[in-house]
């Protein structure tokens, strides 16, 4: 791909997250465009395909793989079949984009990231908050000093509704589905790895998530090789929609963001003042970051510089919540060194 | 135009807000496309029309009025060649979407009309602030009697930096070129008409402003037919970027929006507690209300609805800024009919 | 009265301000003391007498005008008093704090503060706002430079629900009665004197105040003798409570100050985020500068400086509002010079 | 003491927060007033009594316990004393405040809690911050249930710069003295028990205050009786000021306080929109409450009424500090009942 030239991208699976990158393809990011959908459902991929790409839709997502004209793939399908995809595109000398997370396993993960190397393609796992304009102001100001040292992270991410309980049985549960967002977020904020996490939590929300093996409801205590601490509480839900709120606090001051609203209005009435409130959920409040993340993908690749966030990213978030899921089982601080696979 | 078709669009001047609608109409509005562009100058139309239309430009825009491919004109030229293109377009059979203002003469305005009046076609005027989340939240809560009767209306509408004084000459003056969409925005709040305007002012910002004849900071006291008062304030320059609030008061409460920001983010530092800035101009505020707007005049067309920001609207915003224009050269209230034309 | 000794006070009303004042005297002010109450209802002046005072009550104000021991009196009696009592007290050499306003009429006004300067005793005017934190902010921002040149000053002040009918007719009107406090604020924000009001206005809250002859919803504009401009929008019910808002905007930035609520919740729930509405009202919300309001007058005494609020300040104001008064009947903006006492 | 009667207190420790208490009763409490003040600092003693009280000054606080006209004691002494003064206070039959903590050492406090059941004099414990308006509000809106179960509770607490070494060594570690505020919270917010404690830290502030054996900064988890978990995040500097912040989560939305500031004043300038920091520390934040506080303690006597935080109250919150230091030091989840003394 020269730097003139658009690149051509292939999507496999259509399903919800699918769509919002083939849509910010097609109408957000000038420089690449959808080539050819997968789907194992025909009529979701031929749906995708004619709306936001060039009409070509297959069931078979090796007829992607083996397209000569495709440079790159987005790999949304199930999170069971992310790591074999990674390990099939870097064969087939694609480029990859690849929705969280990489795997539950972190052998098979090893193997799917050893396989890109191999192939020197270019991955990049999808954690789109890295995109959103909150937390990049958040990251410049600790990246830039305005803070100081950083001493204190806290983070709250809690979801609007739970999800189905057949989705639950699948997640990975609490840590791996949900927190995972937050412990990329924690890397992300503090430029500073973490090094070990005690993790403690309940059912509070359905007592039906409990019957599935998971929890609804967690905090998180991180502790990060500088030295600094750091919290982060989970809820399935929040009544009033989806909260993202994280604050950093150091030496020299303290930066926080709180939710994005779809309005900046303002009511009084005679039983108190009243706004509205938060972006329901990631669609809408993460809906400029999962265009930026993409462009960002396309940009690596046009410009040949590392994506910004890496298979190696997407493996330590794993890690951490493996590790909590780990903490939270035997209710002790957990170290990240105990669980990484022997040489 | 049925239903599943796309509407196609002629673009009337390619200049900086002609640019804004062509990206909107090519990326953002599925069931619309630009089919020609013209500019006087080449380069701009072609440009335009490479990037966000099917390719086709011209200096002449009869041109695009005599293409019967063309269903609607965007008409994005200065503010003196609007009235004549309404008429050229009307005759033509046009759909026509115009920038405001219309004119700064009632008569020529009144021709312009009565041009479409006869023609039958549709005609929607851009105030685009009608379109912004913000003042439609206001809108929707004065008009489904959240805040009871409106009593006080306050408007406070500044620019973070004058234009050139170049601009300035042409503009009609403040009343006429900034403080028009106040007093658009004043009607559309209320859902009422003002009947008498007292217009104060002064040159404060830069004595250039005043060497070319006009005022750069404006107090206007509207009074309403349902009883209600209103004070808009202006300026043409706060330092600390676009302001755009707005409040409506009532005998069952207030509602009120403030600025819009790029990001939630809060520091606090040993001096002070710090936030970003209002988005800093139009462009950046009105993303989202310009594309909004566009898109409701290919509805009103598709639906055959009437636009809703009609060419008598257009021309009310002018009536008042002419009055306001008089009461502050008069130093004294004027109402709205002093001014109408004598039938 | 040296610095050391105590200020020894009579309170002349005992009405709800007269209590106010005489509490803070009793339990915030160290170096103050009521030694005398006189009110026209006995019961009253003994209640207040023995709760913050020495004991000593009479339904005379002369005793306490006679009373070699006092040396300052408060006067919290009716309005139509003040000018009289002031003359009184001057003569008898006590100094003066009084309760706005002095009178509605000049010449009466001007009669008491040629008394007291005859006397040379001190006189302070009871402009309350002056004391509040939030808008001592202020004026110390725009003293300070820090907003640059004021260009627009914006107070919007309403009360939470309008005073009885009977007082109403007393009242001297909304911009004598209520307005006047923000006629004051207009001077002491900008540091500039008033030469011009327009004034409008409406019965919109309640008939019976139109009845009275009053209006209750006012918006007023005052150009000031620095060139800036000032709105002022009045209401005599705003639904959500007491609502004392500033802004002054200027060439280097601008400062505003909200309400004050009784505590800073946030509450999320299905319905949206609310928060505790304004203070309810005057006693709530100026219940500290009204202590610190009587001791920069206990203070002046003592330390035999000018009262912060003079004499001249509480007839400026009247002017103003007279003026308004006028421009309001006419319809048509106002000098003050024009009411100014021909010599 | 009957209702109508005046409280007679002696002031036990004319230190800092001994004259807090002084000036309170001295002038914010009418039912109550100081008329013997205790400190071995004569003059101290000599100067509070003078400011505050009868005038009544010793060295020997047992002349205030034999004094049979002193009906209550504020023990606001060092900490190591509290527990003997207690004891010896209730001996006398003088009903007790007395400032937190009891005491390091849960047998210690228990001691001194079976003198007050024996005497049946009341003890009320000096947890301020209960008594604030925010942490108030927070408190009635879980108890009443608009928040429907609590799920996660939220503490943010972290002082403007930390105590002088000196005063670190004697402390007691920042569980005991400063987290010991936000584990009373805890219990007061949620309504529900603390059961097991898991706490973290690092010294990351000042390194003397290692060198002391202490940490400045700290996260503890906490687990309640309800199933509820709860996060609190400490340090001994934020430059910002006093940051005091609290949110309790739940199934039904979300109820959060944050700081109060001296003014509501918001800047805005060309490098941003700016507002006032939090009141610098706990005597501007908490003056309210610890005249309330004292409020309390007086009318539960008059009213023969359990004072609002009892011994229990004194004890639980020192057990949860106890808990939390030895979580820290063996970095490992601690239950309450493993620090319980045996029978």
């Amino acid at each position: 791909m020269t730097t003139d030239s658009i690149l051509n991208m292939g999507l496999i699976g259509a399903g919800r997250i699918g769509r919002v990158h083939a849509e910010n393809i097609a109408t957000r990011i000038r420089s690449a465009r959808i080539t050819a959908v997968a789907d194992i459902d025909a009529a979701a991929a031929q749906e995708a395909a004619s709306r936001w790409g060039t009409g070509h839709a297959t069931t078979d997502y090796e007829a992607i793989l083996h397209d000569p004209d495709i440079d790159a793939v987005a790999i949304c399908s199930p999170t069971n079949t992310h790591a074999h995809l990674i390990t099939e595109a870097a064969a087939a000398g694609k480029h990859i984009f690849c929705e969280k997370p990489i795997d539950f396993n972190l052998e098979i993960i090893d193997t799917a990231l050893a396989a890109v190397e191999r192939a020197g393609v270019k991955l990049m796992i999808g954690f789109n908050r890295r995109f959103d304009a909150n937390f990049r102001k958040v990251r410049e100001m600790v990246a830039s000093g305005k803070i100081g040292q950083p001493h204190i992270l806290r983070i709250t991410s809690r979801d609007p509704a739970p999800p189905p309980i057949d989705y639950i049985k699948l997640s990975g549960g609490l840590f791996l589905d949900m927190t995972i967002h937050d412990l990329d977020m924690a890397r992300f904020l503090m430029g500073s790895e973490v090094e070990e996490v005690y993790a403690t939590g309940n059912v509070l929300v359905d007592a039906a998530i409990g019957e599935a093996g998971d929890i609804d409801t967690a905090i998180l205590t991180l502790k990060f090789a500088n030295g600094a601490i750091g919290a982060i509480d989970n809820s399935r839900q929040a009544v009033y929609g989806y909260d993202q709120r994280v604050e950093v606090f150091g030496s020299a001051g303290s930066v926080a963001v709180t939710n994005n609203r779809p309005d900046t209005h303002v009511y009084a009435d005679a039983s108190g003042v009243h706004r509205a409130k938060p972006l329901h959920f990631f669609l809408e409040r993460y809906k400029d970051a999962y265009a930026a993340e993409m462009e960002a993908f396309v940009n690596a690749i046009r410009d040949d510089t590392p994506p910004p966030v890496s298979g190696f990213d997407g493996r330590v978030a794993v890690l951490i919540g493996l590790a909590a899921q780990k903490s939270y089982r035997e209710n002790r601080p957990v170290r990240l060194d105990e669980l990484e696979i022997a040489p």
